[in-house]
């Protein structure tokens, strides 16, 4: 039995983005998990990130938020609400997004979560930098050993997200989120759950995609990540550039995928990982 | 003589980005262009899409965010702040984004700025939908013919940006935000002004670039934007997926760059928009 958090972004209680929340409480409940919930509309989440994130401010006559990040972080000086959620992130074994895709990203309230709770220390500004070791992120950080998984109804159809689709793969549209966001701080991240067409589901629709979902519920805790590269595994060289020789073939954000016949990574590699 | 927008996003006045920002407004308008700045911190920007962006909600007992915004985009009832920012938008011929990369994204406040100004009707559910036609969208809509610019500042450092850099190239970084995000309604997307190491900058560096800023100003209205493909320019097919024996060689979201020896557009192409 594990601890679940679900983060949510959604304005309306009845739409499908926040039936498939409901379905997962519920879900997840009944499998015997402890599950919390971040409903950051229901919860009237403050968006923007300011000085107002900051109880004991260091320079006030010239803002740096990343400055004023790291001090509040390490003085347990933040603002309340974001400590709160760290604690909840903390608890968490699992954490599950749950958002509609919005211009090709998450709502502002979510990315609002994102820029004020990952603080500096907490999901960035954590271990070793300079020289050859540029901090612990990408596989490993403070969130390491926590699995992440996005949940986002979509408006489009899925051809148009598909690998030469007119939008992008959803894999490219979603790498700031998944790789830059989720595995940046450690997460071990799940390919993404994906409805399309969600403004158009009837109620065969619906029961396909509860169907789909539970399963992929079911299997939180066994389904393999998607292999990105660690970086301090030994793939990357000190210009934090992806080795010669490795990822041919492909292009794009794909060259960051661990391919069959890599070196294994000497640090933290999916398969340890996913044994954490 | 053009007119300009700068639609901005920092906390703090006296930061890299909004110097930035002030002298873009001071080399315009040396240049004798008008300019007008959307500064979202200053303005108190409301960043969160929700049932108080509709003065006239038509299905109140279950809000759609998509129906809401379509219904108040038609029948002039958006609240005032939305309306006015997309009064600026058709005033503009060029328009630049100035925000800090934050978690490899904009910070919540401009994103809430999209959520919110990008309205249906206005930036989305342009044009004819069905059979081989999604609308005019990715080169053609309501903001086609004028230009946008991003202006970035970044934290990391260029390597970790580079095409086999550890955190994807900035180009995939910044796809879902220029495609995505400005090439669907239609601007003509300039390649990104970025600016790495943006928190250890000396007087050098900033004599730097700001040179290099100026000379991009200059010549903001005849540098040739990213060659986006266009949506209907006959290199998709009916699912909208980009037809075979184009972007070979190419990998990601590079496919969806026009290349030499690429059949012209029929509809819309990089050169015939940058006539207009």
């Amino acid at each position: 039995m594990r601890n679940i958090l679900i983060v949510h972004a959604h304005p309306e209680s009845r739409s499908l983005t926040s039936a498939l929340k409901d379905l997962a409480v519920a879900t997840l409940r009944q499998q015997g998990h402890d599950v919390l919930v971040s409903d950051l509309y229901a919860m009237g989440w403050k968006a923007v990130a300011d000085e107002g994130d900051f109880t004991d401010i260091i320079a006030p006559e010239r803002l740096s938020y990343v400055a004023e990040s790291r001090h509040a972080f390490a003085s347990k000086t933040q603002s309340p609400d974001i400590d709160a959620e760290q604690k909840k992130l903390l608890w968490a074994d699992a954490v599950l997004f749950s958002f509609p895709l919005w211009w090709f990203g998450m709502p502002a309230i979510l990315k609002g979560w994102f820029d004020r709770v990952f603080a500096f220390g907490f999901a960035y500004g954590v271990g070793k930098h300079g020289g050859e070791r540029w901090g612990d992120r990408y596989g490993e950080g403070v969130l390491a050993g926590r699995r992440a998984m996005i949940i986002v109804p979509i408006g489009g159809r899925s051809p148009h997200y598909s690998d030469r689709g007119v939008n992008g793969s959803l894999d490219d549209v979603l790498w700031p989120i998944a790789h830059g966001t989720l595995f940046y701080p450690g997460f071990d991240v799940l390919p993404a759950f994906s409805v399309y067409q969600s403004d158009r589901m009837d109620e065969a629709g619906w029961q396909q995609v509860s169907k789909d979902f539970c399963d992929r519920l079911k299997n939180l805790f066994t389904t393999a990540p998607i292999p990105f590269r660690t970086q301090n595994g030994g793939h990357y060289d000190a210009s934090q550039r992806l080795k010669p020789g490795l990822g041919t073939g492909e292009g794009g954000t794909r060259i960051h995928l661990v391919q069959p016949g890599d070196p294994v990574e000497t640090v933290f590699g999916p398969a340890q990982r996913a044994g954490s």
